[in-house]
């Protein structure tokens, strides 16, 4: 069995058990994506799901919107890899009673958000269920695919674009109020960074994953897969506009407000001390901190110069 | 965009409403796989659901056999591409409350499907919901694949075991009662026909599908993708042995009730009148009608030599 090591939470610790249960039976378990070769290519497979009541609710979002945010979330395994996407695969459950219009609403979503990125809608299964839920597989071809387990230490630590944008939105719609567009957008359109990937990959990372649960708790699997101690300075992570208002409604620190925050899909990746960063244009890339020898999966984030602790989403916790 | 035309049905309208939705967002939609291309191979990729309350019951089925049936579901598909399977992603949905060894449990039957036709699990997702919920991607490598559209008139239609066993199962729990262990394995164990899939294209099957949703039904959709009409002489289906009580108990003739009958899993496949079909050993493989010029999509079921009407489940009848 090859299996990657994972972070901390429940939902982690059934994961490893799982691994455990299914010895041989299994391969490459604890990643973003799955990779097999074919011929001198590797395809690289995710799948993810998307459930009513628990990734979104009905009332945020259209069913366009919806759509798209589970297959943006799917391809951006398929951006932590490095990979080329070819398309997805939708597997929608939806209550009987639903119009055959909800069913290509949504489905125009997700076509859209596989456009976006120059794949398509390659097939799926339509069921019947309690509520609306799309369970996305994503197929590419990854020429020199990023692991997690690759950062050394040394290595320096980036994100792409901004954090808690996402969370941002979250929380409004949470306390009854309507989300800043910005961060509407950010939670109901999520854009999958294939391009940031693959420039990341060309720049000699050495590690890459895509933030779906939060900084705060991913980076943990970073750290574990590579069996090294990561150091993030929570000053230096770029904040969506709209962290500020809603982290004062939350009582919280902007800093660690972004943090916690998930659903950004955003690349976080590891290269090389000496290695110069891609030009990711208005996306934007930081660096936040460093790989450094130690126990392996500790991170350690400081604000202020003093070590803080932060828990992220876990859907078993 | 590419699209296979289905049969009759509002599951298949829903089908066709996304597919015009789509336009050139979609590719290859209503076939049993998406075919890749990748080099010189070709990948075969399908996803299929299997939710609690919907495609089983708790109270009938072990997890170990939740896991395997789910996956067992996906990877016939493959078997009806005459793919070679790599292995399957699971994304899996349950409860909260639900311990850790239930996944573990339900991964292993997932994981023993898979090795039992050379695949592993190769990846997945967990995510919590209201029930149990499997989807399940399945990826080979089809160097020849056979679709549904190709059979031609004047081909022999052929199906492999026999039909009705998972149906008698289904019957006698609703009805209160435990089924026959035989039944009761067809439907909890089914068996994904790769090597039959493999047999039957190397002897020239001209289409192929499997039988998902019972014969009745998914004849249609061979018999729209090829643009021909289909003959069934229902006479000459071999029922499983549990067919016949529990056809008793539904009231209905034995071959009604197999031919009705779904998630048995055998194949369909259409060969060439003069092809010596392939040798099958116990599982059988049975001629039960032909193919002819016709309105495209029809079928025409006859028994004792009369055309009978029957219909197949349908998610949104």
């Amino acid at each position: 069995m090859t299996f990657t090591a994972l972070g901390k939470g429940a939902e982690f610790d059934r994961i490893r058990a799982i691994a455990r249960q299914l010895g041989a039976r299994a391969q490459g378990l604890g990643s973003d994506c799955a990779l097999v070769r074919v011929g001198d290519t590797t395809i690289a497979l995710t799948t993810d799901v998307s459930t009513e009541g628990v990734h979104f609710r009905r009332e945020w979002l259209t069913f366009e919107e919806i759509g798209w945010r589970a297959v943006a979330a799917s391809l951006s395994d398929l951006a932590a890899t490095a990979a080329e996407p070819d398309g997805v695969l939708v597997a929608l459950t939806m209550p009987t009673g639903e119009p055959p219009s909800t069913f290509a609403r949504i489905m125009a979503g997700a076509g859209d958000a596989a456009a976006s990125v120059g794949g398509v809608v390659l097939g799926g299964d339509l069921s019947r269920g309690a509520g609306i839920a799309l369970a996305v597989t994503a197929v590419g071809r990854a020429p020199r695919p990023v692991v997690r387990s690759g950062a050394g230490p040394g290595d320096s630590l980036w994100v792409t674009g901004s954090l808690g944008g996402a969370r941002a939105a979250l929380t409004a719609w949470e306390r009854g109020s309507e989300p800043d567009p910005a961060a509407r957008a950010r939670f109901a359109k999520p854009e999958p960074r294939i391009a940031a990937g693959r420039q990341l990959a060309a720049s000699g990372a050495t590690a890459m994953m895509d933030l779906s649960d939060g900084l705060a708790g991913d980076a943990g699997h970073l750290a574990a897969a590579s069996a090294v101690s990561l150091v993030i300075d929570l000053g230096l992570v770029p904040l969506h506009p709209s962290v500020e208002s809603e982290a004062r409604f939350a009582r919280e620190r902007a800093e660690l407000f972004g943090a916690k925050g998930g659903e950004d899909y955003e690349l976080l990746a590891a290269l090389p001390a000496d290695a110069p960063p891609p030009e990711l244009g208005t996306l934007g890339l930081t660096r936040i901190g460093r790989v450094e020898v130690g126990e392996p999966g500790r991170v350690i984030l400081e604000l202020d110069g003093k070590p803080v602790v932060l828990s992220s989403y876990d859907h078993f916790a």
